[in-house]
């Protein structure tokens, strides 16, 4: 079966990188492109990468423009998603690729978002541990689906192991991340032009302001973390894309190295995009590149105390577009990693 | 006075940017230079920047060769230097910018180098705050000095403050570096490969294994904490130079805001070199690229009660080259910032 | 039905992408991979993003090893393929990714290389026009290939439609071409030093040196020059794949933009993987990496009096891989552009 | 003596770099720096790597506050030159690095440019050959300078040694460069995204449309040239700064190697900032990086007859801001390199 599918802001690198996986994805079929300023002109105009989808063109962004399709994937500015999800009927999937309903506490979106709260819809990492399973299991079915974060899922993959052990000290998380400048979209910003970022690492969001805190904690919660508290420091670096993530946590008295690494192994234990490592080795960003691959590298440093775990991630695949295509595989019922690629695109 | 120096290892990267900066010293003569391999070339043809130089030969890198200079900077392998220092005579001032004579104890370096110990010289990075001063105090009139390394200058330059000030828990330090492979000199490896780093986020020495943990955590003792731990992550990202290093703590208890900025205020209060940036700004490593500058941004962070101390220096001036033409000009008595720029080159 | 298949030099980039291409090709079925110095090692060691590959053991590069596949790519240094390929049955389909087998003049080679000529092989960039077609005619059951090379596939392509439509002279080309290093392979040499090339521009070959340009020549004869000549220059760049080349011709007297247009348009109409943009538009590297997709953008300059015609290809896809399975396709009757995507990875 | 120095648009990136080397120029004192919609605001807050400047604050540019200075340095968009500058005093020395006063035909001018034509200034590449001498000879004494541009500074400087010496077709030449995008200044276009240039190779201006053409030829008629004819093609390239220049010609009939040379080395003979570099070595844009020195290399391809110069050069020295500097020290009488740096900061 094929479902009819609608991409609302395609000319963007989140929608552009959700049609790229479309494009070859058996079941979906793309029928629909929308935006906002650049309605009216062709999507190549936009995204000159996508040769196969060069007969679009961009359409208003728009309930009625919408309608009528079996599965809508939103990737548009915050606050957007809600007046127009709310005119699209039940029997419509549809995947937010945007933070306005990932967060369940409402205090939480006020302390980190203007705006009002739109309220929290089905969510999941579909890999990540929680107290009585997986994430993935609360997906299956879902009409409403708040596609997770890069930086949350990076963060939450490599350390939520050992929350959901019992391995670590949930209350000093240190996690530090180099990121691609394609996360903040095609923003005009001077700190996102090539002149400023080549050659150079530019730390943001520091001290504890960054927005996506709350959706790890979140996340770290799901996976039995009573209270967690995490120090989270990004830094842009030039990559276009990718995300390494190093985060870092006290180990409890007496764990050991061999209780480590089997609470990383058994957590992603026959997870096809998630895959820890062998001792000793750990990701790079470009070993995932394009692709829907997490890969995690997990360290002991007795010396410091501190279990060391390391993921690599494409932001715009595992980070955003393939999160969301996989979330609506298993919404509906496809098998999880149709169109979908474990390989990256490397050097 | 115009002192005569030499520089050994000047085909390499280290030895480029000692010879760039001295080339504009107004005290030191450039007189000769020395390589491996490659004695017997033009230097021209190994440091093609250097257009000022291009009348110079390298010669022989030996003691015959480097005797006779009031001044010599070495720039080799580790292991190297020792040999070679012991052919020349108490009068001449030996900068060594290898790792050979920095660590004090015997059982430090055993345990992270291979080879036998060769004594520790005069250290300093002149600003870093110790229990009775700052590290520059030893500096005046040595004959043997072992310039700092890039990573252990970063990160002790970032915490020294609260280290010397009692406002953290010098337990649970976390740096998680991003550097330049220019770090690494001219090693051909394939991980040092331009194909391989565009694009691209690498981890190593992850997990306690780094060589330049002692060093920090001499320092940290030197400013103060009995018996300091860290968890440290280098990352190499695609930029030539430049380290931005994010280095967190706990804060004690009832440690307010104020005193954290007044700490490290004070701690580099009227030094032209390491600048604390004002409350919300935060360094990036283009600022400093071939300048002799430390910049450091520091944060509380309550719900984490940590404090985030962010620093960017360019590993090749403040960390490598600059460090070790500063220290000389504290050794020789000469004005600290003699031929030294606070100025980077951006973008 | 599905092919078994070889592939020679696995742990090179070349290799690394033929097999990339391969895991998703539904009528090839990768059996073996092989490596010089790297054999007995895992695959994953070093192509690190090919997870689905990663029970792969690299066996050593020999006839016994390769024979019994229906195909055997071969991706070794320049001088290894005739030993190995005449130890292969006539049956298998052999194709060659380096440069041994692709010069019909055994003049031109020795001009240019070292060593014996070894002979020519059938060779084809499928959508190159001949003087009676294309070249993708040659390729139909041919079962020794030499898969050409991604600098003259991109000059040729860009300026063949001139050249086959009589409207241009020939014998004042000019190519200018922007590279990325991994068209050199995992070669331990200075220059391809991260540090090097980050924040910079190497030209190399300088002076009609460069051994692609007798390949070039080839196929501007194929398409119609009696006589043709080029200044080819190539520099890197810093990024790790692709080739933006800008080549540009005199124009003949009279002729006119629009026979200029119909040209291009025609040479390549109905190509699905070398497309000409629409007047005023031009390509980008990343417009097609990973993709075999060569895309050009053509040019009047009326003042100069010369066409220019600019084409960027991924030097690993359209350049390499992607071609030698492209003329593996059609020898073997496959569809074309099995396995093979149109669409790039952007940003 | 010292004198006294205004710089309007210091907040870009020009004007960054002229403060950059003004800030150790003995001759020249930093009174006033302006800005548009910056002012009011901390210099710093805009070029963060300025630190011995952190004391200035951005005022209004118009002419009130530029007057009373002994020189002012215009980095202004386009068309603001001459308004502002008509007000100064015929004794202030004003030295504008934009395009307004370049052209010397106003039908170039409005070939190329909308807006009124405003006049020429006295222009000066200044080691640039004329038919009687060198183009730095009108700089002395001038009180109105049109400080010359990058690209046509870089492509000038390549070929017109064999314009000069009559050894080269004039109506053939061919330009193609690879330039950093910090040429554009800040200016907030999509095409200047990180996330769209990294990664990648971007052409514009293609097909005689640039901008920079008629200053090109421009130079090459007071080189000799009496009719030149020039394509000229630019791609952005990731790389913060830098222009390396691919610039060809047919030879005349029977010119030989030994003359080409000839007539480069002796072009620039006792230059100190035009350096032609020994036969088989060509330069890199790293070279050259923070200097105020163009490096060429040259060739003879016999095989297509024509003469390859490749130059490089910093856009935003040799480029601007050191060009217009050094016109300033001609134009008042100090030895030309005052301030100057002949050395790159590489790697």
């Amino acid at each position: 079966m094929s479902y009819s599918v609608a991409v609302a802001g395609a000319s963007g690198y989140a929608g552009g990188e959700i049609l790229r996986i479309l494009a070859d994805h058996p079941d979906f079929e793309i029928r629909t492109v929308t935006a906002g300023s650049n309605a009216g002109t062709p999507l190549i105009d936009h995204q000159p990468h996508l040769r196969s989808l060069a007969h679009l063109t961009l359409q208003e962004t728009d309930a009625t423009t919408l309608a009528g399709h079996d599965v809508v994937f939103l990737a548009l500015p915050h606050g957007a998603s809600g007046a127009i999800s709310s005119q699209l009927g039940d029997d419509v999937l549809v995947v937010d690729c945007g933070a306005d309903h990932r967060l369940t506490s409402e205090a939480d979106w006020n302390a980190f978002y203007a705006g009002d709260y739109a309220g929290a819809w089905t969510y999941g990492v579909p890999e990540l541990p929680t107290t009585d399973g997986k994430q993935r299991d609360a997906l299956a079915g879902a009409t409403r689906i708040a596609a997770p974060g890069c930086n949350a899922s990076s963060v939450s993959l490599a350390i939520a192991p050992g929350v959901a052990a019992g391995l670590i000290d949930d209350r000093d998380i240190v996690a530090v991340l180099a990121v691609g400048p394609s996360g903040a979209g095609k923003s005009l910003k001077t700190t996102y032009l090539a002149s400023e970022l080549l050659g150079n690492a530019v730390p943001y969001g520091v001290g504890g302001t960054h927005r996506h805190i709350p959706e790890i904690l979140q996340n770290l919660r799901a996976a039995g973390a009573p209270n967690p508290a995490i120090s989270f420091t990004p830094m842009l670096v030039p990559m276009a894309r990718g995300i390494l993530a190093t985060v870092s946590a006290p180990l409890k008295p007496g764990v050991s190295v061999d209780e480590v690494r089997a609470a990383w192994n058994d957590a992603y234990a026959g997870e096809r995009f998630v895959q820890v490592l062998p001792a000793g080795k750990f990701p790079r960003t470009s070993d995932v590149l394009g692709a829907n691959t997490a890969l995690i590298g997990v360290a002991v440093d007795a010396a410091a105390n501190r279990v060391v775990s390391i993921v690599a991630v494409d932001n715009l695949v595992k980070g955003t577009a393939g999160a969301a295509i996989q979330c609506a595989n298993i919404a509906l019922g496809l098998p999880e990693h149709t169109g979908l690629s474990v390989n990256g695109v490397a050097p």
